[in-house]
């Protein structure tokens, strides 16, 4: 027996040429067979069915670097106390660049050739909005006529006391609004744009996004974003609001490159906690300086809008061996967790546990310094 | 035996009623079993202790989608060579759309009415920065007064060799920047906003943010964003500077929704590799071009400011069964590897180790071709 | 032995002081042998190989958060019907504050003095590009001499049929751009800087970017960018395009932070989908608004140039305990694998498959609830 251990041990060939197995119990017990096949066909329908089919466990994930062109067109016609004017993108687009948050003027007050100079203010409650901070620099004299006090500031202070209803630029409406995106997969090396084979040159030319009919057609109405955010148009223009553009990218690469195809999601922005709801209300104001007769001036417009974000969201997913072979290697992992649970059931609840546990186990017992292996 | 062997093969019954169980051998050794209790205690330790509650490796991560609006709020007074002059916020931040990086002005030099047309350069060392450029075309004309050459350019030439101290808008230090932020995990299908539960509308209208006291509030001074990105206020207002304003959302979404809430972190940017310090000095030159007197003309206005850049990172983690049974899968593995471990032990360390051995294995030997099973 | 069994359950000491391991048949067959050694082989190749060394699965991944600044140089000389003019920074880059998105212009066709009034509509087929949107509002009243319809629009209206050849700032292929990025790992708490240790004040001060010789340097000339991209300078230069500057950082951790620098990639963006050849052509629309003589006026700009995009993509790995674990715990669990491939082979495919099978399993038989445990 000595020598058959020796034998086990130290030469390579013999390790080369020798297999481990280990020995079982065969227990034909059909409550105990049963109950731990089912544990082990759960196991495996974990593994396959919801690993790998549902969660497609098998793929590495990848998420996308993106870059976003925008350009509106359209042109707008008012007759503001009789006074026709045209608007056309250079005066209502901001900034005019194109990039992938900007904002489409709807509303506006404007205030022509404001100078610095001293001039009573506004009696406004709205002064003191979040912290009271005055418009200008108060000069120490008050004026009767108005009831305010004087201040440095531009002159004539803008009045913005009531916004203009319905708003100047309702048109807005209309104004169309075409998205470029391009990504990149960096890992899979894989480049994309919204630009898919379907939407070519000629496509372009004619359509318009719609969610069921053209839901790949880059080109947007204003009125159709503001809609399908759930806001209605009118009072968003009049007063402004900020629009997230989704486009959302989830690329199975295990499949032809054609599926890789964008999503477009349009969710109003910036709710309050408590409510969840979008809030609407958005405006800047927007400086022009000039010189007119040596004197710097400004024009300053209040501007009520619609702020678009192109936000972009992209994940490709694609077969690789090492989330496979983990998730298998896990698997089994987890198959010894049911049987560890079977020898349980098997050791500790079955009426016939201690024949069970005497065929399972072999006892080593140490008798003052001499082992006698006990046969079962 | 034969015929045992094939009932237990080949019939669905057989398979289904039986349950396999590995046999195994209790050795009952003092030193071998506290060591190998010890280690699969360590193993348990680590997969309960780290994994799971240290780590939360029952949880699945999402990175966020998100937008930022930014909005200032503030007027400087300036008296500068008896001519006062009231900044409002127009004038001093831009772009003026309220994005998620914008500049407020600080610092200035400003140069009125520059046209096109031929004047002697400047004599200055520091047209020598980066790169040799000039300001202009020469003409090959010199001029002696200056002792430098003449060159097509807009003139006057802007004079930027000593920069305002103190600077111009010191006043910057009280103005108010209103942020708000909104984010969406899309996996987890969860939008939140840093105007939280807590904050609601009349805690904002009174609220400015302290890292102590107001962590939530969404409304800051921009002379405590210039100090807790551990920068001098005066000296950045001078010579100008970049900060990021870090809003850090980290959810665990097992939790209330409620607890899921931003942080707000400041730190100076564009520090040098070598050392490691953000380094002071931003500045842009921007130009408001007219006509005056049927002459192109413009005002070009050296800015020097804080470039602020509000930089969003979330990240949020719910329970979910895929990476609980990895966690669980691989720790069963692990257990594997604590168990040849003590097998090591048993088998090669221990003075009993041939005794252990011959329990443990059972030999085939095949002699002959007629195998003969030996007995342990 | 019902003792034995009895002895065996209950109390601490006995499961502290005992250890079992599982009992194992030991196959000595060359050919169960080396296949099963040449699997474990694999297996043991795969998980050291491939997984560790390789894919380096022992490390936890973190994507950067980061903020760019950027800033051009250069001075353009043109003169355009006799008149000699100079165009800086200020006058050639939009928007000013040098963020991580910019245009340069290359080209433009400028409309001067501009006003609402009414006035013939240009012969043009360009207008029916996308959407056929007029530049201004119908009057009703059309004019013989020109063949086309009054409008209310800016007036004169821009034309923009021909695109001027050779493009106006030719020169701006020698203009240069200075990027400053700066990124954060927000779980490893690692900052990093463009402006890496090798490249210091002095550095700076005379590099120009190139791929091969200055693969750091910070400072591009912006025709080497267009080359890169694989763009014509004069071709984009005429019509715009749209150019991705990918700072790509991938950084081993695990090594010193020094080795932490980032690569510059060049590429067209906004490719179609079907050649996947980027596209050149992009322009905007700039005004600039006066008044003169008491009438507001803008001066149109179409702007044709180069759009970069500066788009950092950041991924650092660093050695962490419970990928590590993770991975060695599903390898063993892949081992496991292995095992079962051998058993199959063993005891479904050898000739002796039935002798293996004897040793390996022992029965149980429930014989008139007797039952009688068959020695093998």
């Amino acid at each position: 027996r000595e020598r058959e251990g020796g034998r086990g041990e130290g030469t390579v060939s013999s390790f080369l040429f020798e297999y481990e197995t280990p020995r079982q119990v065969l227990v034909r017990n059909r409550r105990v067979g049963i109950a731990c096949r089912l544990i082990q066909l759960g196991v495996l329908g974990y593994i396959i069915g919801w690993v790998f089919i549902y969660e497609k466990g098998y793929q590495n994930e990848d998420t996308a670097i993106y870059s976003v062109f925008t350009k509106m067109k359209g042109v707008a016609y008012t007759q503001i106390s009789g006074v026709e004017k045209v608007w056309d993108v250079s005066d209502y687009a901001f900034p005019d660049q194109g990039g992938d948050s900007f904002v489409v003027m709807t509303n506006f007050i404007i205030t022509f050739g404001q100078t610095q100079s001293k001039c009573p203010e506004l009696l406004s409650p709205s002064l003191l909005l979040i912290t009271p901070f005055l418009p200008g620099h108060m000069t120490g004299k008050c004026v009767n006529t108005t009831h305010t006090c004087e201040i440095v500031t531009w002159c004539p202070v803008e009045d913005d006391r009531q916004i203009p209803n319905p708003p100047c630029l309702l048109a807005a409406e209309n104004f169309t609004l075409f998205i470029k995106n391009s990504i990149t997969f960096p890992e899979f090396k894989v480049d994309r744009s919204n630009l898919v084979e379907s939407v070519d040159a000629s496509y372009i030319k004619r359509c318009l996004y719609h969610p069921a009919t053209d839901p790949l057609c880059p080109i947007f109405k204003l009125g159709d974003i503001v809609r399908l955010s759930g806001f209605n148009f009118t009072e968003v223009a009049r007063v402004g609001g900020s629009i997230g553009v989704l486009i959302d990218w989830e690329c199975d690469l295990d499949y032809s490159i054609q599926n890789c195809k964008p999503k477009y999601k349009f969710h109003g922005l910036y709710g309050s906690g408590t409510t969840g709801q979008a809030s609407v209300g958005y405006n800047f104001r927007k400086a022009n300086y000039y010189v007119e007769d040596k004197v710097q001036k400004r024009t300053l417009m209040k501007v009520f809008g619609l702020r678009i974000e192109v936000i972009v969201h992209g994940l490709a997913r694609k077969f690789d061996i090492i989330p496979t072979l983990t998730a298998i290697g896990s698997g089994v992992g987890i198959f010894g967790v049911a049987t560890v649970v079977c020898d349980l059931m098997l050791l500790h609840l079955l009426p016939k546990r201690n024949l069970y546990k005497n065929m399972k186990f072999k006892y080593t017992e140490i008798l003052d310094g001499v082992s006698v292996p006990r046969q079962m």
